[in-house]
């Protein structure tokens, strides 16, 4: 059996078997669509999430499986009586043959992987990890450029609080990126040797050379007192990008990327949140297809 | 691509082909049990309800297809983190194949529409508009009466804050019914020609005369200062109508129809009911058997 | 038709009927995967449930049928709009093909359950009843020991407010077990002649001699005032246990069970939990299997 717990897990080998495999689905989906029957996967969200619950849920039923959800997991399961979650995750796995869970404590989901009878997929853990999201941003880039080498990759957004870049910077590791981080990281935060960073007010004048700008939203719901980020996309920013360049954002946005940004063609973040559920159904037919049913 | 809006798009010839569609499926379910394998549905509830949201899901359901279903919305999407309607509608419609909303702000659904790259249908939009129950509305009078010409429909109740009866007036228009409103309706609402109105305390002299009573219910979760109906349908008076008569509810009831009265052979309001889930069978049959998956 | 209220309604035949048919599956699900298909299941929950439901959810899923899930009732059903239990019943029923419902008022499901057109299926309602945890418990002890006749089985914990051991005890009646209760009952509680009950303080001195432990935790979320069971499982507690022997919890556990439990041999909880998604297939398939649809 084997856990999705973090983009760490992933090698540039698994990341191509798997983009091989989401394309081959984006391309002939009904080719897929009986893989799973039969399986039933668990949908555990102890924290609102549209684009990650949705396309899971989605990706799993296009596969000919099944959903047990629970969106609201803090109220809806026995959490409310003082189970703990790895008594909860414990026992939904007896019932069903994957489990996709989102919680707001960091760490929580790769500590109790193990209690689990079937494989457990991290959907977001706190500020931690988020490495499905990862898995379609690095798609999505590979999906937008022919070689992702020496492109510039400029980070902009609530960096600090942002599990989705923390994760993407693992996975970008092997494809020679050059990674720009928008803003002050603390020093005690180096998730790892291959990004810079510059001042938030240099961003304008980087723009023209940038490949991706990947950005994110501020985190209101995260209870870090910091600094915030003030940089906002229009399209006036927009059109001052290369014309080969894109915009990406995992999405949900607020006041960072205005509405006027989405008729410019460099703007490819809902065709990102639809990637996710190729690359969803890639990550689900590879885990559970060479499974025998328990 | 058509989206279902308001009952406004329904000219006589599009119900009589939609409810013809809906008796061929109420009267030989099974044999449309696999049409729609395949498809996903979106069910997306910012406003809690039973009888719309488990008709369509179980209607889409019993067509072969299969549902994403989000019944607290508000909560458990990106709504929380301070998504806009527009981009959640946008996102999910990346993922299935229709999506139904209901939402607390007047016109919101038809104003987003064009967001969405699937079909969307209004499951009701604050006071405005309900079409779908509209249209079930309309298939139960015509299924209780072989001719609708010329017949007296009684709507009481909470009228100002109705989007029931709103639509429904518009969908009676072609059919020669002659509709009374029971109570003052502020002079500034006059959405069609096709109504009289009496003060509430006529009803009882008038019931012997009338063909269908349109009950609605008080609805407290909106908030207008207003005069309030104190209209009560008790055994005693549904007795004083024509034998031939019904009454009609589109539920939940709470005060205005005592529970003494479902014996009452003109109690027609749970058929009603049921007849939600074959109209929006035939709808949904209607609106992607045609389409080709993206 | 035929609905599951109450743990009075089996005999010790339909027991054993039933569990028949639970072994066959659990011995070959695959072939099972089928019969229901078509069929629709209601999952209406006005109290949190992790076990219930999912069970519940996965065992309809695991026989081809499909599931309207509704894990928040109270807040997401009319419900919030004043509408009564006996009509969110009435009107769910004409929709699906059976229901089952998890309510905290005693009684509310047995008395409303006439109002309904297909079979109601009791989740827990209140403190009074929960015969489907009863059947599963019943199958678990009896798949733990190839004899029940003269067992001693040993109820621990919040035994006042446990629908669970309420209704065990009326399935076990007929087994032969020799039941006891430890601590204080209010007299007036007697369910049946086939109990005995015991100081708390006694337990450690009978542990040696049971052949089961039937542990239940304290149920914070009912309001009765009453002193406060304090037993507390350690793994040095179990191991003074026979070998043979087995401890047992309906799930979820709080601090009456340690966690340092689960890795002896007794311990057979979460067998237990999964033993519900066999037993609820089994239930459901005698239900439905030889119902038209409607």
């Amino acid at each position: 059996m084997q856990h999705v717990l973090s983009a760490n897990q992933f090698t540039k080998e698994d990341c191509e078997r798997l983009f091989t495999i989401a394309t081959r689905i984006k391309t002939s989906p009904w080719a897929y669509s009986h893989e799973l029957t039969g399986r039933i996967m668990g949908s555990l969200f102890f924290e609102p999430s549209l684009r990650t619950r949705c396309s899971f849920e989605v990706a799993m039923n296009r596969l000919g499986g099944k959903v047990f959800s629970e969106g609201n997991a803090t109220y809806s399961t026995s959490t409310a009586k003082g189970e703990s979650f790895k008594d909860t995750l414990k026992t939904i796995s007896q019932y069903v043959d994957v489990v996709v869970v989102r919680h707001p404590q960091e760490e929580i989901v790769a500590e109790s992987a193990n209690m689990s009878d079937v494989p457990v997929i991290n959907g977001g853990d706190g500020m931690n990890e988020h490495p499905t999201q990862a898995l379609l941003d690095l798609y999505t880039i590979k999906d937008a450029f022919e070689n992702t080498e020496g492109l510039t990759v400029l980070f902009t957004g609530d960096l600090l609080c942002s599990r989705t870049i923390r994760s993407l910077l693992k996975l970008l590791k092997p494809y020679g990126t050059k990674n720009i981080l928008a803003r002050a990281m603390p020093p005690d935060l180096a998730y790892f040797e291959n990004w810079s960073w510059i001042e938030e007010g240099q961003i304008e004048e980087l723009l023209p050379t940038v490949d991706v700008v990947y950005m994110t939203r501020h985190q209101r719901e995260r209870s870090l007192a910091r600094e915030e980020s003030r940089f906002v996309m229009t399209a006036k920013l927009a059109e001052k990008m290369k014309p080969t360049s894109v915009i990406m954002h995992p999405l949900p946005r607020t006041e960072e990327l205005l509405e006027e940004v989405d008729n410019n063609h460099r703007a490819i973040y809902f065709q990102q949140a639809k990637n996710g559920m190729w690359v969803r159904m890639a990550l689900l037919y590879s885990l559970l297809k060479e499974r025998d049913w328990q």
